[in-house]
């Protein structure tokens, strides 16, 4: 059984615990929490420690999963915990992933441990969607769509307005946009011909409507690039209509092939996921046991999803893949 | 510059002349044939020489793709070129993979170079999305969809019926069965319930149509377990209307994540190609350019795309994927 520890207990770190917990050859040590551990309640029942003592645990785990944010958490806290452990994280800010990447690098170099940083599905399934893609079509076009599903980012800044008791923002590709790539157009699109954006708010008592779907749509870089829609219902209406966390899009290369790139071709690879967290989790659960392996084969330093071997990430072993899935 | 051989000068052999000619970091040194060399004119004017000649070439060539038959050449060809040279072939077979692997693995692994078996679309960047789904979403299933597209095994044994001049076999997948999927009902198929077969046919003059279409309709295993249709049409109209060979398809994986299995998931995988062959030449050089990083770090033995880190594919640096792809 391959141990595992979860540093950070929100959303996605119950999306580990699910998939740890239900995967047949991995075992759930301990969750690491940065908050009072008398506090936090695992859904399993698996202990709970204070963050600051997982150094204690250090024979006891063979991979940690660390569930921070990207803009403030994982930054440290992957370098810090590769000094010490085999770790996974779903690092998904893009233009700092290269320094990410070196002081991720850095660490578990020194201490002779694997780090796959950045395994979620975007970066993580896509990354590896558009990598297979370009292989094959080396010319041609890659166009990555999101959604429908609820950006938290975005729905974060609305709540942040003033006189906003709650939102949920869905990013919605447009149909048209995708219909263009499949047919083999290569289009060059603006933000705004790719995706809409789709707001559900709950005002505060008395407070101005009319400012708070300007703020909205004005908001640079989140919504003014974008066909915006703000609408207003009750926080029951939220509650009971967008309470989940569904997501999942798009991955599309459109390429020639031929002498005289005479072919057209479409890839295509789509997720339609009831829930964003819980399966970021799972591809955390599979990329925790690929540097398992990876690491126990004598391996270490900074990875990404590109660099492990597929047959690393599964369960089965590789003569039941050959045999069944090849 | 990776410099490669091709063994066999078929469709995917071109194939794989186009994609080699296209890459900025791969050479076509030569193609091998069993027929005779001077009747064999590659379209790049690459140099043709006998398959016999290719033990000379040994210092020459640092990967031979191989375009024969999974039928009657590679299960010998692929074993014996391996033994001199890294090599990469489509070998699809599936049931007797297992078989082949370890045939290719003991040439490769006693001469110490890798061969990659299995590298086309199906086996090969279907195999990638089954596992990749199959990784992320344990408990659910597995469907593959083949076409709209031409099967030339098919094909071809409509062209050995008594009577028959030519004919074009499309498979088509069934657009209900397809969407039954998606919506995340883990139906149970037969094979008539997932692919249609269309048959274009040419009589040859005074043929009993009547008795081919029944020789099609109830040929075992080809077509009997499925809906067909035969259509008869003129030389002139198939060549017109049905000379390309596009394929494609989709594999979907629905599967659910969750403590109670309450989230449904579909991870799909689409690939809608004008040329089947090109496609698959697109996908062998890419592999060709894999086994000769792979052996240059000391790998050596049989693999398949499942065992290869997906950087070595791409003619782009790790670097360059994580900066741009990631």
């Amino acid at each position: 059984m391959i141990r595992i520890g979860i540093a950070g207990y929100g959303n996605i770190g119950r999306g580990v615990e699910s998939a740890v917990t239900n995967a047949p050859d991995m075992e759930l040590v301990a969750v690491f929490t940065r908050r009072d551990p008398a506090s936090v309640c695992t859904v399993t029942g698996a202990p709970v420690m204070a963050y600051d003592q997982i150094g204690s645990m250090k024979d006891e785990l063979d991979v940690v999963v660390i569930c921070g944010g990207s803009a403030t958490d994982l930054p440290w806290m992957t370098p810090e915990l590769a000094a010490q452990f085999n770790v996974i994280d779903s690092f998904d800010n893009h233009a700092n992933i290269p320094e990410h990447f070196a002081n991720v690098d850095a660490a578990a170099k020194a201490a002779g441990k694997v780090g796959i940083i950045s395994c979620g599905w975007d970066p993580g399934y896509f990354s590896l969607a558009r990598v297979f893609a370009d292989a094959a079509l080396p010319d041609g076009d890659n166009y990555t769509f999101w959604g429908r599903g609820v950006s938290q980012g975005h729905s974060d800044a609305i709540r942040r307005i003033e006189g906003v008791a709650d939102a949920r923002q869905y990013t919605v590709p447009i149909p048209a946009a995708v219909d263009a790539v499949r047919a083999g157009e290569h289009p060059v699109f603006t933000a705004r011909d790719m995706h809409l954006r789709e707001c559900y708010v709950v005002a505060e008592e008395g407070a101005d409507k009319a400012a708070i779907e300007e703020a909205i749509k004005t908001m640079p870089n989140y919504f003014e690039p974008y066909d915006t829609t703000v609408e207003f219902i009750s926080q029951e209406e939220l509650n009971e209509k967008h309470s989940g966390l569904p997501h999942g899009g798009s991955v599309l290369r459109s390429g020639t092939t031929g002498f005289n790139a005479e072919f057209n071709n479409t890839v295509e690879f789509t997720l339609d996921l009831d829930s964003n967290p819980f399966f970021t989790g799972s591809i955390l659960a599979a990329a925790a046991r690929a540097a398992f392996r990876m690491n126990s084969e004598g391996q270490c330093g900074a990875k990404t999803l590109l660099d492990v071997p597929p047959v690393y990430l599964s369960h089965q072993s590789r003569e039941e893949l050959i045999a069944h899935l090849l």
